[in-house]
């Protein structure tokens, strides 16, 4: 069992929120390594802790638990979940915040495709993955609030697995999950693949939800904000000006020379990128 | 002995100050596990220091030791200081940053109560509390700056602790402790209780001074900011718009559904807050 | 060995790309410890992460193994540097980010001035610093990205580096590493001393390149901005309003009591800082 335990939030850094969690990690679990993958998830954005997390996840060694605690309906009946993936685990509220993470199982099966239920169901998937509904106070603080469940329930189940209990310990088994519609590009009518932005990162790279693979392998130009690029770029120092790449995790990207991208285009996430391929 | 050292400062994140304390931490004990609870206190903010150093420490293991600066007057003749709560150790400057820590002491006990002084006398305490003056050099760096003392002494006090080191070889006991006012509830002459925002946090929630055990057991309104939130919350989703619920330190707390309370009202730290009692 | 790594990057905190780094260096070395130097380098400031750097690396253990990524060439044929100065490594791309620490050493000896060459010669040092090219991909992660070498070569090459592999075979030895012009302080035709401020820290002080031997031994006046300040004071709550003060890395600082010299004075980087010495 691995000790390395993350956090994903949007708790921010200038409370004593995501401390809390570490101090109750290292009350029960000494050896615990506690990294931060970020607390600066926008207030309440499922959306974005899923794609931070799924994009930065694999870089941590097997076994790694993972909490994300962005968590608008804690203290109603949402419920918690202890997710494995048979390398990794992931302590979450069931509000889909797991989506892309699940559905990148789901696409190692051929044939499977649910992508217009709001509910994934596992037993259609190959088994890896299982999911455990925590409802055991057994492993949780022994007053628990009601609207802090990360400190109260995520982080002492975390550090209890990261001691090595098994999973099965923690609650009840359950194969159907909440699932976020994960925004997936589509070819329009003229043959072109139009995409969106799915992040903007701390230098302003408009990060698109086209993956390396979606790509047509031809010559190619870019379309954002009205704005054309010609080609693909290898990296960032590449030419002068705005430019687009296949960034680190995978993802088509458009970056700017010694600046915002975002700030220079006007660009947010959820605004349209568009492959020219019909040309 | 725990080997958990925290750290609560002003320094923010974009200078190397936090680290520096960490460097000379792990120099010393390279076992130490040092844990940010917050570099993001307003610049010389005692009081929002003390609360947050406050509502967190507790979340730790035992024997935890929590090194706290905001020290507006490094250099000076303010003493530096080492408490002992019985479970737990804090290093900060006497400026009455630990105030609501030995508060917290004195109120275990019947009777105390020296609210109008602006010292506290540990020996009207059950003499769980202890305290030192820090002033044996022999544990510090060996060049002191003037003006960097939580890097050049209170860093390696924490970490010749944490090896084990007895409490008092640091400097010589003191009874007298530096205190600030911490603002407190009270009723006013219809009977109504009145408070006040003591944080805003991360959210834009307004946490209060008006603590659950000083609520009445009865239906109420709060008001704020001239607006009225009918009844008491369990949970954030529960209602839309504002609402007023206990939060997870045990303080009345108001909060708007998707969005900050405090942009909403343009409220601030220190705007007063009604428990509306003689309705 | 030290297994204690720091990291220095414009990363910012809201991606996950300074944890991925944390996630490859767990993923080889479990034991060890990695600490944040700071995650808010202006995107792309060398200059600004050299001071950061140079000003805080001395206060962690010998042995420490400091990763440095502000990169903005990264993909391009700039070189990866591994260097040893004896005390410390780094591992940073060849752009002159360390340009402080190596200045540092060559100042040791006597008589050396490369001051206007943009390469520095190691041959021309006592030989305590030695530098490689990281060039052996058999450290590195399998599959390595054109945009993020600091996850997929310089975090694997640090984590190989904390177990004790040799420094020699992560690459082919250099001695001619890229020299960025850091700015001195002259002295001007009336004899008064001329520096500039290299960094604005969290308090908004003025921290500027004049070192304290750099300063005469006499009582003189500062000037910056117009503004005049008379004497050097010891700590920062000494006298009210603008004083200047050795700050805690032994440069010439400018303060503003309860406030930010910064903003009072609209100074920035670069700004021109006077000793008046002709006086």
């Amino acid at each position: 069992m691995s000790s390395v335990i993350t956090l994903t939030t949007d708790f921010g850094l200038s409370d004593g929120y995501a401390a809390s969690l570490k101090g109750v990690i290292l009350g029960i679990n000494p050896q615990a390594i506690v990294i931060d993958i970020t607390h600066f998830i926008a207030p309440q954005n499922i959306l974005q802790a899923a794609f931070v997390l799924f994009t930065t996840y694999s870089y941590f060694p097997e076994g790694t638990i993972h909490v994300v605690v962005v968590d608008p309906e804690v203290g109603s009946d949402r419920r918690a979940i202890l997710l494995s993936t048979g390398s990794a685990y992931f302590i979450a509220p069931d509000n889909g915040i797991l989506s892309y993470i699940i559905e990148e199982s789901y696409s190692r099966l051929s044939g499977l495709n649910n992508a217009l239920s709001d509910k994934f169901d596992l037993t259609e998937t190959d088994k890896s993955i299982q999911a455990i509904v925590i409802n055991d106070p057994k492993y949780w603080l022994e007053t628990i609030s009601a609207t802090f469940h990360g400190r109260d329930v995520f982080a002492p189940v975390a550090a209890h697995l990261s001691l090595g209990l098994d999973f099965a310990v923690f609650g009840e088994p359950t194969n159907r999950l909440h699932k976020i519609s994960t925004p997936r590009p589509y070819v329009d009518i003229s043959g072109d693949i139009i995409g969106q932005i799915l992040h903007v990162d701390n230098f302003g790279n408009l990060i698109t939800n086209i993956r390396n693979q979606d790509m047509p392998q031809k010559k190619l130009n870019i379309e954002v904000m009205g704005q054309i690029m010609e080609g693909i770029c290898r990296f960032y120092s590449q030419k002068k000006g705005l430019i687009a790449l296949i960034g680190s995790s995978g993802y088509l990207e458009i970056s700017l020379s010694n600046g915002s991208a975002a700030d220079f285009l006007g660009a947010k996430i959820g605004n349209r990128v568009k492959i020219l391929v019909s040309q």
